[in-house]
């Protein structure tokens, strides 16, 4: 089941996003954390705005988690630099089609295409072989990242950080069941200038860190709550973005995050 | 005015903390963000327990702001390792008197006594000379830290984000005009086994980045929220903590925030 959720004529709902090609939201009472209740309204989803589908109380990534995006970024084996944790700041978050607005002060803002998921309940401690107790369902982030900053800085918490750096969506795929995350592509396509190129074109089988994994080592140390977002880390073929640019990243099974590019 | 949370025989409330010696909670409805309304109800301080004065959404933090204490963990000079920022989750936050609970994997955990200020109202592109239009008022943080993690990991989200390790409190004193930043003492006492040592003794006057700057700094890039706090990092002092101990963090004029060290 995808959960969205909408901005519509009357106010903001939570929605079941129904269909395959002519895809419906349909209006439910309170969150995707419970069993929908429906209103009875719908809309064809072309006549509401999917927002970002969830907002996080934190946003917890993997840095370095595969071998070729460590390679690409830091220049290094992922052996010397194993996966490392992050934080991004709920601040960020925005939904589909929403600008990422770059400020003047960063000057190499690059995409990052990742599979996400959102935390059901509250949970510290979980083996790995639970996870799938405290997941609530798949979606898609753009962990939009500003290199210079990023490498001047040290910490990455600014440089990942920035309003509109976290796009988030289109929907959470709650069937977890309906993902295989041994064999997961994950694709990003940047529109500039008028010409559309495939530039992230990877598989979640490269993953170095697990879902399970993750979801242990970050449990071990943090409490995690319902609506917390975990991002998994990005692929390869990361690129600079301008102004002007469409990035549009995509996970067949869950749904495509496409977001416009925009000057602060 | 000295505005604490507190936990009560009847729930949790707000409350105005009055009184030098003999301190009084007055509780108020609502929260410190308008003029305070007052129940009537009233406790001796002593019969009520300081809850963290805040739950922050988001805990912004500048690390390397003391030269001292980049020269003492990073054997750096503070010219080549200038002030940076890095996020610390919600759900580290604990109150006074909370144990700092250490796992396992955490080596050699310290402490980190801290100015820390809570916003007022969301903001974004704050000038330095604007900055008291954006905050509530100071508090105190313990920006416990494991070094072990910290320098293992590169990023120190997760040497710094584990659960309990951002003790904060122990109210929020809103007067922001009877606290003079150009010159305040900074203290952290540390007792073990028994013997109760000054650890850090330092003042506000030695830090690189100052409040303005640091508030320009984060909103240039992240929008801030009422309820955030801002640390704005720790002198030279800081030492491990094992459990039994007991660590008491002191800015006079604001208050004392201590924390007994107990094994996760």
């Amino acid at each position: 089941m995808r959960f969205g959720r909408i901005a519509h004529p009357d106010g903001m709902s939570f929605a079941v996003i129904d269909g395959d090609q002519d895809l419906i939201a349909k209006e439910v009472e309170g969150t995707p954390f419970t069993a929908p209740a429906y209103t009875g309204r719908e809309w064809p989803l072309a006549d509401v705005k999917l927002l970002a589908p969830m907002l996080p109380g934190k946003v917890v990534a993997i840095g370095r988690n595969y071998a070729d995006h460590v390679a690409e970024v830091f220049k290094e084996s992922a052996e010397h630099l194993p996966p490392t944790l992050f934080l991004k700041p709920s601040t960020a978050v925005v939904g589909p089609g929403n600008p990422i607005r770059i400020p003047d002060f960063a000057t190499k803002v690059e995409f990052e295409g990742e599979l996400a998921v959102v935390v059901s309940k509250p949970c510290k401690n979980v083996k790995a072989a639970d996870w799938k107790s405290v997941v609530l369902g798949f979606t898609i982030v753009n962990d939009v990242s500003s290199r210079d900053l990023q490498f001047a800085d040290g910490q990455w918490a600014r440089a990942k950080g920035i309003d509109t750096f976290c796009p988030l969506g289109p929907w959470i795929e709650t069937d977890i069941d309906s993902v295989n995350l041994d064999s997961l592509p994950i694709k990003a396509r940047l529109t500039h200038e008028g010409q559309t190129a495939l530039k992230q074109d990877s598989n979640s089988d490269q993953m170095i860190m697990k879902m399970g994994e993750i979801i242990e080592f970050i449990t071990a140390s943090m409490t995690l709550l319902p609506g917390d977002v975990i991002c998994t880390g990005s692929p390869a073929g990361t690129a600079a973005m301008s102004p002007g640019d469409f990035i549009e990243i995509e996970i067949p099974g869950i749904g495509k995050l496409g977001n416009p590019v925009a000057r602060a």
